[in-house]
């Protein structure tokens, strides 16, 4: 079938491609006329501007929109003058879901369907399908469905889930339409907050692991370091990548996460070219957000994210403030190695 | 080649079937005569006592004993008086490794070899295969390796991690050696940490889509109870196992123990058959142990781990003393459900 | 000087009383008559409706109130058509910061003035004073400078603090302008995260120290239950009441709370009255909410927040799905002691 | 009466001025001669060597440790041939308790008496006192009760505790024998845990208040970078010294460390002399490890200690690997700002 893509970046570009490589027609806009041109090339209708977009493509469109959360609005009021009733818009970049319900509200007042789409799948998605959680109208969910079954991964040969009795859910497909308004970006919220988890668990078991020839360095004396008790318990030097290799077989934290984990120390054992200031980009924040306001305990999550706020150093006025403390009542002075 | 086997448990009694089904000899022993009786009907041989066992080997003789941490050292001593010099003993279950360390010296010091094994695979591994991460001295690990490669799960239908250059380690089929006495363990402790972590990744955040509708009961108003904000935010009611399923593709949080969790949400939704408290068999313990000697930061693991604890109720008294001091400054009396 | 009261409730209540003690005049409202003909008693003035209180006061009127946060717009609400411009609304309950902007944005468009005053001092405020945190316009806060004055502690006996140099602020007295609308709030709800931190810290040291006899307890020996390494190191029975007494001297820990903590011990020291259900009032919820807003890392805070939210089972359907997990990949039944 | 003190650093030669002041015979000795001298001029008694101040006291001896940790058992080696039966050890550094089980068990049976003291005070203890938490036998706490009497600080002007009744306790005094061999220093471990704790939640406190004015910067909308939802919501510019000295009085969280901080602060608002390089002494971490050995919950207490470590980049590999994955399944590269 007929779809509008706006935002052509490492996400939109490659959906576009695996539509057009599943026989649908795609029409194509970005802010970069050569990210339009590659599509075009590779059988995609092209255009100059949202408003050509929308002449394109056929009543009822549907326009899937592919930009970051914060330019949603933004584009919302550039397509508004241009759209008519029974017109549907997919958000499906990282917007929050709140918004979601927001712009439901906004649209169905002008006639207008949308649908909330949260796509995990990076920049594997091309090959291996895009994993779609779905919010929105029932029927709305339903008309577009042969866009939505082509670009989710499908069955694939993964085993089936044994228990599973009422087979034959898009679930099953890689895709799923999870509730009203806001539930795809709600579910893809968590989604994304389980993945903070996931990954804070490995980086922090291969640190351990990286770390555990401690005892080999020669220890200070003094009353300010804490001396290594058992040095000779902390002699190792490991081969992080062959124990990712490892654990890829048979474990139990056998993951796809491992398995590009297994990757990036296969490329760089010291992963020397990171920095190691890890950003965050909304869902992490949202997904504790929502457990505070349910009061729903979500301590490895939080932990997890702030990590990542600590990598940028967000912490470092209370850190100056513990060394203050530490000078106010026992003399001590910070060390430096 | 030949092995005895000691401790005819869940995994003792699959890995001798797996090493019988390669074509191993087997000699087995069992505080229960059933569990020994059960793998003679399947070709092993059995024995009655621990020194007919070590009487039926061949020297050098391999002893694998698969019982709980807290037996090993008993069956050292039980099994010491019959061994000769240049037997070699194996321990698979999960074992402190700081205890390996230990052990590796006093056996060698009688002429006796020691490796430690963290076995991974649970009611899967007759299956799948078990992951082996063996600690010890390269030579004699070398001398196991037709049994290690039998035990473990194989290369599989895994796609290979594009990277690895250094192709032929057997982390590839699913074992290694991971270093001196105490390296197997001391990989598998922090595989376990890593596992606690991933498992309460996913637990906090399907509790989070779990309680996704608590803007859909009533809203008390008094001072003790921190009103919902925006209750129309939360008024979803997910399908947890189909969301689940959904995941198991093309998501960044497909792994081994979502299948699994989809399996238990297939089986029962509510989960109302189990209580909630859980167990943590050790390894989780000494994760945060060698974290806290290292000076590594394990927040996540840590959190996953006292979750486990609180399950358990052992956060009672500090909960107590919460409200107690709730009491003392404010008055505040605990409010009932 | 002349102010309005309405919630009488334990905070009202006593500070009405704190300012009658101080000369002030005081017009009061609460819904239950019972309340008002209390203070009346003690020389308020007592109304029967929220109209009799603003017409007993002299414009330019302040009225402070000391209702639960959700009840504070309503009666905004109610008071409107009664107030006249330049009339002074004072929120001294636990209203989020961010209704204060809002509402003083609103109120300033009616030509009246709002000021958002967070107060600590619980049941203790009568004799003690409140700790006021004061958000608005400077010139109001200056206006009310002898309400603020006399509800707080003043300077007491309590030492200067050596290195401060601008002497004078109010702060030294217990009451401080920290900012424009919201602003009050804001220091009050980091107060209140704050103070969750703390409880925490103590709750949990104090029941390690509860909890080091473990290793008098029998321990069983199976593949479920982590073995205890070493029993003869939690072998103390100590008396939690006396060394809760012992800290409040010259100790690092000294607090406030800690007097308080003290002082349940000594009542109870097993505390069995209590059952362990903690409330959280929401500024613990807020202030991680802005912490997550701000990017600002709070491990600590979240973690006594999670707990309370624990403490009242809200992490249920998480720890059955990781025994659910345990169950599917290990077997693991529940153990229930 | 006569004590011995070996160790004359901050606490130590402190220690020995308090004693002195109240009466008691000192016979010191430390490895620097000013050190010694020092003293000397104050009226102690100095000597040159381990030897010579062994000889210089009157049998039964008592001499008192105020070393590091890790030189105590080299000075139990040093002193051992010149003791005789009935003298008594006191080690008052910062001991890990299980150490004192083991050397009140070794210098038993030599007819030595070894108590442990665990001693807070820093700087502050001259003028403020000692607080003492000791661990032994009961009858030679009781010998020494005139050292312990005049190094604590006494009842003071502090309000009594309300509910206590057995009044008389010397925990009244700021002293107390806590149990038997290794109670003081596991009561001083934990009371430094909770330290932690303390000194870790008004860090972050004043790191939220800190960046309460995030929302005044400008802002990058790329899909790397969470948008700040409500930049109206953090316009706040928060004068930290005089909320810290606001809170000193009638707030909830007033305590002594906040005293500390409101110096701080009032010291050097912005604690740019500090690099927030923080410190962990030891008991920190035993804490831990102690609640992970009793299968105790402190997740307060341990992200606190991790805190420490990450601010030393303790969390570098894992922060790294972080990104490693993120540039694995997303193409995302690292910002820097």
């Amino acid at each position: 079938m007929q779809l509008g893509m706006i935002g052509l970046g490492r996400m939109g570009a490659n959906m576009v491609r695996r539509l057009l490589r599943n026989g649908h027609e795609c029409v194509v806009f970005d802010r970069s006329p050569e990210a339009v041109q590659a599509l075009v090339a590779e059988g995609a209708t092209g255009t100059g501007a949202v408003a050509d977009l929308v002449a394109a493509l056929r009543p009822p469109r549907a326009i899937w929109l592919m930009v970051p959360a914060a330019a949603v609005d933004g584009m919302l009021i550039q397509l508004g003058p241009h759209l008519t009733a029974g017109d549907i818009i997919i958000d499906g970049g990282n917007s929050h879901y709140i918004d979601d319900i927001r712009r439901a509200q906004t649209l169905a007042a002008q006639g207008l369907h949308y649908l909330d789409v949260g796509t995990s799948g990076g920049v594997w998605g091309l090959e291996r399908g895009y994993c779609l959680m779905i919010g929105g109208e029932a029927e709305i969910v339903g008309h577009l469905d042969p866009i939505f079954k082509s670009l989710a991964p499908g069955a694939g040969d993964l085993p089936p889930t044994p228990a599973r009795r009422n087979r034959g859910s898009t679930a099953e497909q890689g895709y799923l339409h999870c509730g009203p308004a806001g539930a795809g970006h709600f579910v893809k919220m968590v989604h994304n907050g389980i993945e903070y988890g996931l990954m804070a668990a490995y980086a922090e078991g291969f640190n351990i692991l990286k770390r555990a020839g401690i005892g080999l360095r020669e220890q200070e004396v003094d009353a300010e370091t804490t001396p290594l008790r058992h040095p000779e318990h902390y002699q190792y030097d490991f081969n992080l990548a062959d124990i990712a290799e490892l654990w890829r077989r048979g474990s139990v934290v056998a993951s796809w996460l491992l398995d590009l984990t297994a990757n990036a120390l296969a490329e760089s054992p010291t992963l020397a070219e990171f920095s190691g200031r890890v950003s965050d980009s909304g869902e992490g924040r949202w997904t504790i957000a929502a457990a505070i306001e349910e009061g729903t305990p979500a301590p490895v999550l939080s932990a997890a994210l702030y990590q990542r706020f600590a990598s940028r150093g967000e912490d470092e006025f209370a850190c100056k403030l513990l060394s203050a403390m530490r000078y106010q009542f026992g003399g001590h002075r910070e060390r430096h190695p």
